[in-house]
């Protein structure tokens, strides 16, 4: 019978141990931390489950915070700098989105996993293990960028064009801010010195935001990243009013100085990320294939807000793939590269190129934000490429209604 | 506005054409052959459409003849030489196929086409004229393999395996021949002599019986081809009945000698052809792009009676990309690639392996046999890649219903 093995216990190894339990496939979870350990631990991420990921999540029957009473709808964009005024506009989304912190929302998923008849195993996977483990399944789908296993497979030099973070990164869950009306999330970006996402989250003590400061180094604004919120809570919470009030003023007209502040102090995240891109498969042992799945695989800097919707189409894909197919061989993982390139690596290249965009980005935004249709994210970098695409593109679609 | 040239009104062109026209893209189908000049040529080919074309053409508004009243749902297997007597199995078909004459077919697509507004020009494209063709047109998309254009696309080594064909052909509408109950294809083989499908088709004199000789060459059939028919009609069914007899009883026993013959002197193809994958696509001019489509991109044997489901397919992924995609770059050619390779591909890469068979192919062709989700056109290429993927298939699929 064929046994699967997933290191990672993220929303990639999750969603696809669910996808091949819905079929009565033998899988177990490998994961370095509990259930109780997530929930008790710090922030993990940010980031949003857009339309397509809420889908897989509805039918895979875990779809436990559902858009109609946890989601979002539009995008409140502003930008400074470009002008004597900062410029604002809203893009509405044909679907709704949802932030659930994932120190709820992994815990819960695992709960089903088990409850499906998922084996999950509480135990770190050493690289050096991973030649016993592939002997015991039929295949090996490494889900996770910890513990230095995404480094089995190799950096793929065409996709990954930076050699260091681009942004550095502090993102904490804040209490003390209005939400902009209609609820939704704000992109705000401060030109030369970063960006801000203002999410509507849904935490364990209830609704609260998220700020996530995308700091271009060396753009003034590191300190949100250098000073560790642990050695002043006060002086930081007084950093982070300073930076809004500053560059982000359509957030920080809705804050409520007197009930800001930082939810907990394990709810902050300070760090930076260098965007990779990996190989699709390795193999391990005796001919043995492992699959990379999700960060294993790709990671993107938060910025567009796609980490997790990538991760969690990429599981989906490779659950596809196992489902339908037979000897995990090198075919087999030709055929998940390339069933899940135009999205993963769409949405790879186009993050890529936020970080530092072209000119031609600017028309396509003020497309996006009159056209609904112009709002792909798998299809930006495509739409980006050349300027004649972006033209192209816009006159395409601007159009379509 | 964007406008798209085709070049070639066989299936690949006319599916593409009408397929665009139903979103009113604008576009131009160029082909040497006005209608009424096919409907009074020779034998064009003699392929089914399976279930997916069928599909496709119930999309397009364009499947006049419909598998209700001119399908068939069965092959009708015999097998000669692999033992003292010839075994014989059915293959039941989950859904009908249909075979008709496209010099019926052809002509009805092409005023489907006019009819929807689409432009036909009847005159002979020369590589010459792709320059300035290319300059009138946002797009060339070629869809045939004559008048020299198919070479504009590089062949592939990696997916032509063969320098010369591997079957002489045959292949003549006869009458004389009852069909076998319930209706469906004969698939004959004489092992070390070549295959023979036998194909109820509906031809303009209403239905009959196509009989398609696959010769391997040396293996003593050769004459099939050797001697042209039209040297001594007589002579030449005489010989079509020899060989029936010695080689395909199954279909032999359902012959009326009387009446039996060919349906008319231009009813009958002799030749062969050498399969080839080309490259997906070249530049012509100015880096405007060309797109290779159906027998431009790939030529398979008939031997499993793929050819148009495949340059179907080709031209409808084809189509969703042109009304999809903005810029016709490399970009949007790659993605095209990659859309239509497993399909393509693979049924290619399974014909070619149909002609000079892997040991595995004996296992493989039993099991589909007995259980119907084995039998994957485009999935056979991965099923017979090694032995060990061919056990996997079967244990994997044999039990799926």
């Amino acid at each position: 019978m064929t046994r699967i093995g997933v290191i990672g216990a993220g929303i990639a190894g999750l969603h696809l141990g669910l996808a091949l339990r819905a079929h009565d496939v033998d899988v177990a979870i490998y994961t370095d931390l509990s259930a109780d350990a997530v929930a008790a631990g710090p922030l993990l991420n940010t980031v949003a489950h857009h339309h397509h990921t809420l889908e897989r999540e509805r039918a895979l029957g875990v779809c436990h915070w559902e858009a109609d009473d946890y989601g979002y709808g539009c995008h409140h964009h502003c930008v400074v700098g470009a002008g004597p005024d900062p410029v604002r506009f809203r893009g509405d989304f044909e679907y709704p989105s949802v932030v659930v912190d994932h120190r709820l929302y992994l815990p819960r998923l695992m709960a089903d996993f088990e409850e499906r008849g998922g084996e999950l195993v509480v135990a770190t996977v050493a690289a050096e293990a991973l030649p016993r483990l592939a002997s015991e399944h039929d295949l090996l789908v490494i889900c996770t960028g910890r513990a230095g296993l995404a480094t089995l497979f190799g950096r793929r030099a065409d996709k990954s064009p930076y050699e260091v973070p681009q942004r550095r990164l502090s993102a904490g869950i804040y209490h003390g801010i209005a939400y902009p009306q209609p609820t939704g999330v704000g992109v705000h970006m401060s030109l030369g010195h970063g960006e801000l996402l203002e999410l509507p989250i849904t935490s364990r003590e209830g609704r609260a935001t998220v700020l996530l400061f995308e700091n271009i180094p060396g753009g003034g604004l590191d300190e949100l990243v250098d000073r560790p919120y642990s050695d002043d809570s006060r002086a930081y919470e007084r950093l982070v009013l300073d930076v809004l009030e500053a560059h982000y003023p359509a957030c920080f007209e809705r804050v409520d100085r007197p009930s800001f502040g930082l939810q907990a102090p394990r709810d902050i995240l300070q760090g930076a990320l260098t965007p990779i891109v990996r190989e699709d498969w390795a193999i391990v042992e005796d001919g043995r294939i492992a699959l990379a799945v999700g960060d294993a695989h790709t990671v993107v800097d938060p910025v567009n807000g796609q980490g997790a919707n990538s991760a969690s189409h990429s599981a989906w894909v490779a659950a596809q793939a196992i489902l339908d197919d037979y000897g995990f061989d090198e075919r087999f993982a030709r055929r998940v590269a390339r069933d899940r390139e135009a999205v993963v690596l769409g949405v790879s290249d186009w993050t890529n190129m936020t970080l530092n965009p072209p000119p031609q980005m600017v028309e396509l935004l003020f497309a996006m934000a009159s056209s609904k249709p112009v709002c792909h994210p798998d299809r930006q970098a495509d739409a980006l490429a050349t300027p004649e695409r972006t033209a192209a593109f816009i006159a395409r679609w601007s159009g379509a209604g």
